[in-house]
C-alpha cells in the first residue's frame, strides 16, 4: 500500500490531522493498535482550548461539539475556603470548552468513517522503517499477516510508549522529565456537577478539583500519594475526602453517588526534543507529557496537529519551509504549555518535601493572583490557551 | 529619660519613623550602635518604590532625592542576547526612583538634626525590658554609663543581627528561611552607568545585574558561588565575566575603570512572625531578609514603617486598631515581596542543583515574560510597589 502521510496512532491527534489533511486533499493511512471501542473507552481530559474549537470546527468536526458542549467563562479557584473566580472572557475576550475527549474521538472516527477514511485497528508490531531516507515506510502484522506503506511522511500520533519517538535513536533524542511526587485519584459521578465552572481547590490536605463531562456527568480528582492502591478508596472516603479539601458551599451542596469510575494515575512533565527525524514528526504525548492541572494535554497535541498539518499542506504546494521549522514551532508552543501546567501543578499541590518557607511562598502566590489583575489575566491567557 | 516611643537602630527605617512621629507631635529617641560615619559608609540599594518616594516626601526628606535621584520608566531584561524592556510606566502608570540607601541615611540624618532630634549613637548593649507590660524600656551603655529610656512603645528598626527580635521569646517567633546557593559580588565604579535603566541579565554562566547610583557611579554585580573569595577577583576578571553575561552591545559599550568597592554578599529569604510582641514591633530587617533581586529590602522596611506611623498617630488619637493589626498588614505586604523577590531571584539565577527540565521551565518564563502583555504587567506592578 502507499499512501502521502502515513499516520501513527488513532487517537484523537491522529484522526485530527488525518481529517484535516483530507481536506485538504492529502492520502492518509491511520495505524490503530488497539479496537476503535478501546480507544472510545479511555476516559480523558474534556476542557478544549478555544483555539482547539476552532481547529476541529475547521475539520468539519465541531457540530455536535457546539451543540452539546459546554463553554466556559471562567474558572474558580479555592484557597483555605477563600474561593475566586478568574474570568477568561473578561480578560482575554475568550472562552474554553467542556467536550470529553472521547467524544471529540467519536466525532472524528465518524468523520473519517463518512469520508472512506483508511483507519486500520488493531494494527500490531507497527514498525517505522528508514525514516532518514526519502523513501520511508511503515510495517504492522494485522490478521496474521505483514503489511507495508510506503509513504512521504510518518506522523507519529502515537503517545508516549508508541513506536514513533522509540525509533529515534537515543544519541538524537533529549529527553526533560519532571515525576511529582503524588498522582491524581479520578472518579465519574453520574450526578450533576456541584458547580457549573471547573472548581480548582488548593488545600493542606491536599489539591482537588472538581470538573464535568456534561450536565448529568461529574469528573472529581484528589491529590493522592501514589503508594495508595485504588482498592482501598471505598466511595464513601472519596466523597468525605473531596469534601474536606472543596470550600463549604461546594461541599454542602455537592450531590454524591456510587461512582462509576475510579483511578488513580501519575503525574509527569515530560519532553523530547527535536520533534523532527528524517521524513518523521512527533506529535502530541508522543514528543510531550503534562500534568493535568490546567487541562493542557489534549491541546498541546492539537496544537502540534496545527502546525504539522500547515506543514505539510505547505509542502504539497511545493514549499518546505513548514517541514524545516516544524520541530521548532511546535517546541516552542510545547514548552510555554509545560511551563503553565508545571505551575499551576507547582501552584496547587502539597510537595510532602517542601519547606515552612516554600509552603509560604505557594500561599503568597495564591494571595498574589487573588489580588491582581495582571497575574489573572496571565492565568486566564494561558488557560484559554496561548496563540498558536 | 522617657520618651513616647524608643527606636533601636539608626538606619533609614528608624530615622524615617523617627521623622514621621516627629511631624505627627510624637516624641521619639532612636538609638544607634555605630557612629554616624560608620552608618554613612554602608553601601546598600538604591532603587526605591514609588511608595517609597512618596512617604520620603510626606517625611519632608524629598526635596535632594527629587533634584537629585534619577525617575526609571522601565527596565531591561537579558536572556541569551534577546533583552527585552519592561515599561513600568506604560504598564502601571508608575515609575521607581534610583537614589541610593546611603543618600536617604543621609537626608534623614539632616532633616532630625534641623530638628533636633534625638539620635544617640553608639549606644553600646542595647537591651529591651518588659516589653509584654505596660512600662516597657531600654537600657544602654554609653561613655562607660548605663543609661534608661521609659516608653510607651519600642519600634525595632535594628536589622537582622539586633537586640529587637532576640528579646522575643523563641516560642512565640516562627521563622521562615530559604537561604541560596550562591551569593552576589557587588563592585561600584566611577563610570557612567552602561545603560540608562537596569539591566537584569540571566546567563549560563550566572546572573549579572548593571545598576547606577548616579550618572558617573555604576554598581555591578555578578553572580558567584559562595565559596568564592573577593581577593581572589581582579578589577579585569570582574570586567572579563560581567562582558561575557550581558548583552553584547551593553559589553562592547561598558566603560570600565579600576573597582572602589568589591565584596561578596550571600542570599536570602527569611521571614519572621508575628512581628508585633506586647509594646515591641518590628520593622524591615529586624523581621525580614529579601534577596536583592528586585530591589524590595529598603521598600519593605519602608512598608513597615508606613503601617507602623499610622498604628501610632491612630494610638495617640485614641484608637489602637492600628496597633492590633500591625503585624497582620505588615506581614501580608511582606510575604508579597517576598514572593516577588524569590521569584525573581529563581527566574533570574543558576541553581546548580536544577534539573535540565528545570532549566527549561526557567527559560520558559523568561519567553513567556518576553511575549505576554499581562505578565511583564505583573512583574512592573511588583517592581514598583503593590499598593500599602
Amino acid at each position: 500500500m502507499r499512501t502521502q502521510v502515513a499516520i501513527i496512532g488513532g487517537g484523537p491527534s491522529g484522526l485530527l490531522l488525518s481529517q484535516l489533511l483530507h481536506k485538504a486533499g492529502i492520502d492518509t493511512v491511520v495505524l490503530e493498535r488497539r479496537s476503535r471501542d478501546y480507544v472510545l473507552s479511555r476516559v480523558r481530559a474534556g476542557v478544549l482550548e478555544w483555539g482547539t474549537v476552532e481547529m476541529l470546527r475547521e475539520a468539519g468536526v465541531g457540530a455536535r461539539m457546539d451543540a452539546e458542549g459546554f463553554p466556559h467563562d471562567g474558572t474558580y479557584l479555592a484557597t483555605r475556603n477563600q474561593g475566586f473566580r478568574i474570568d477568561f472572557q473578561e480578560r482575554t475576550g475568550k472562552k474554553v470548552m467542556v467536550y470529553g475527549q472521547t467524544e471529540v474521538t467519536r466525532d472524528l472516527y465518524d468523520a473519517r468513517e463518512a469520508a472512506d477514511g483508511k483507519v486500520i485497528h488493531e494494527a500490531e508490531g507497527v514498525t517505522l522503517h528508514d525514516a532518514k531516507s526519502d523513501a520511508p515506510f511503515v510495517t504492522y502484522m494485522k490478521d496474521g499477516t505483514e503489511h507495508r506503506i510506503d509513504c512521504d511522511y510518518i506522523a507519529g500520533c502515537d503517545g508516549y510508549h508508541g513506536p514513533s519517538r522509540q525509533s529515534i535513536p537515543s544519541t538524537v533524542l533529549r529527553e526533560f522529565e519532571r515525576v511529582y511526587p503524588f498522582g491524581w485519584l479520578g472518579v465519574l459521578s453520574e450526578t450533576p456537577p456541584v458547580s457549573e465552572e471547573l472548581i480548582y481547590a488548593q488545600h493542606t490536605r491536599g489539591f482537588a478539583l472538581c470538573s464535568m463531562r456534561n450536565a448529568n456527568l461529574s469528573r472529581y480528582y484528589l491529590q493522592v500519594p501514589l503508594s495508595d492502591k485504588i482498592d482501598a478508596w471505598s466511595d464513601a472516603a472519596f466523597w468525605d475526602e473531596l469534601k474536606r479539601r472543596i470550600p463549604e458551599d461546594a461541599a454542602d451542596s455537592i450531590i454524591t453517588d456510587k461512582l462509576i469510575e475510579k483511578s488513580i494515575a501519575p503525574l509527569r512533565s515530560y519532553v523530547a526534543e527535536p520533534m523532527t527525524w528524517g521524513r518523521l514528526f512527533l506529535v502530541g504525548d508522543a514528543a510531550h507529557i503534562v500534568p493535568p492541572t490546567g487541562a493542557k494535554g489534549l491541546n498541546l497535541a492539537v496544537s502540534d496537529v496545527h502546525y504539522l498539518y500547515h506543514a505539510l499542506v505547505q509542502h504539497y504546494a511545493g514549499d518546505d519551509e513548514g517541514i524545516a521549522t516544524y520541530s521548532d514551532k511546535a517546541l516552542a508552543r510545547v514548552w510555554k504549555s509545560e511551563r503553565f501546567s508545571w505551575s499551576m501543578t507547582t501552584m496547587l499541590h502539597n510537595f510532602p518535601e517542601r519547606s515552612a518557607f516554600e509552603q509560604k511562598m505557594q500561599e503568597a502566590e495564591l494571595d498574589y493572583l487573588r489580588m491582581s489583575d495582571a497575574a489573572q489575566t496571565a492565568l486566564a491567557e494561558n488557560y484559554v490557551g496561548l496563540p498558536y
